[in-house]
């Protein structure tokens, strides 16, 4: 990103901010390069220089959303290192990702392109930032090594956000994170 | 129903399927009522008079795929009961249901109206009759009557729907649910 790239990181920032913001505004489908340009007054041809596509210019701007890895949280124990990756984001940014997720989870059907550059800068990452938590608890004994749920942790949290506001009405609040940890995701690794 | 109702079961059915297909292709927004009945060979009149809204049309039509009450159920175990809904739904179908989920998962945040018919049509009988069937289970001493996951089996549910395509790349499958159940719904409830 450094090499190509001849923005300030405020700069950056700033045109992520925006892509989010029409991306909760108007949905994935409805965002165009136009719209991003008007709004952040750059070119469409910046935009394009910068980031080869509408796909991965909105992955880029998801990705930038999450600065916190999770890899780096290291508590000694995994209740401790849910309780801090919690800690670290705000309810009204989670009420923000759901909205984001929901508006994403169509779109990503309908765009490949989409749904690859997501998977690879925003779903893996995540996936091995969680992985690593994961495998230390089974380092540390707290986790069996052969636990069919080590690998269904995402689709469980992925599941919590969702649904909570369809079934509930509910904002995803860290209240409503805690107890679905304490509940669902602790229970099924035997943790 | 079927009081306002001039149309014989296999009719409706027929229009039902027809709006199904539609949201699969086009998504919700992009289903129109004169699609619909362009599709259907029928006026929009009569569709108005039968269902009063695009939302309700939707909502009806969902539910109608689910013909399976799931409270119907009741083999005498909680793995018993989930194996006999898993042999109700084939493969394809589950497919089918997961595009739907996803092609719902935004539409329903944009729409209060349809948020709600989905609610009351679909949403609240299918949580009431996954209700019975764990309220079953605690009666027969399987599950504990506190247990917090009681109320959380929909949210792991429906996160095995979503996450499955976004994550791995993969169809929904009875194989993937029966493994999501024994991992995840059975273990956090403590059966």
């Amino acid at each position: 990103m450094a090499v190509r790239s001849r923005l300030t990181p405020e700069r950056e920032a700033e045109l992520y901010e925006a892509v989010l913001d029409l991306l909760r505004e108007v949905g994935y489908d409805a965002l165009t390069m136009d719209a991003v340009a008007a709004r952040t007054r750059s070119s469409k041809a910046t935009l394009y220089r910068q980031w080869g596509s509408k796909p991965e210019l909105v992955a880029r701007a998801l990705r930038h959303n999450k600065p916190v890895s999770l890899a780096e949280i290291d508590t000694g124990s995994l209740r401790g290192d849910f309780d801090a990756i919690l800690a670290n984001s705000d309810d009204c940014q989670m009420e923000k990702d759901s909205a984001l997720m929901r508006g994403l989870a169509h779109a990503v059907h309908d765009n490949p392109e989409l749904l690859q550059a997501l998977r690879e800068l925003l779903v893996e990452p995540e996936m091995t930032g969680l992985d690593e938590v994961l495998q230390r608890a089974v380092r540390r004994g707290e986790i069996r090594a052969d636990n069919p749920a080590l690998k269904l942790v995402p689709h469980m949290l992925i599941g919590a956000f969702i649904a909570r506001p369809l079934i509930e009405d509910q904002p995803v609040d860290s209240a409503f994170l805690r107890s679905y940890i304490d509940a669902v995701v602790l229970p099924s690794l035997g943790a």
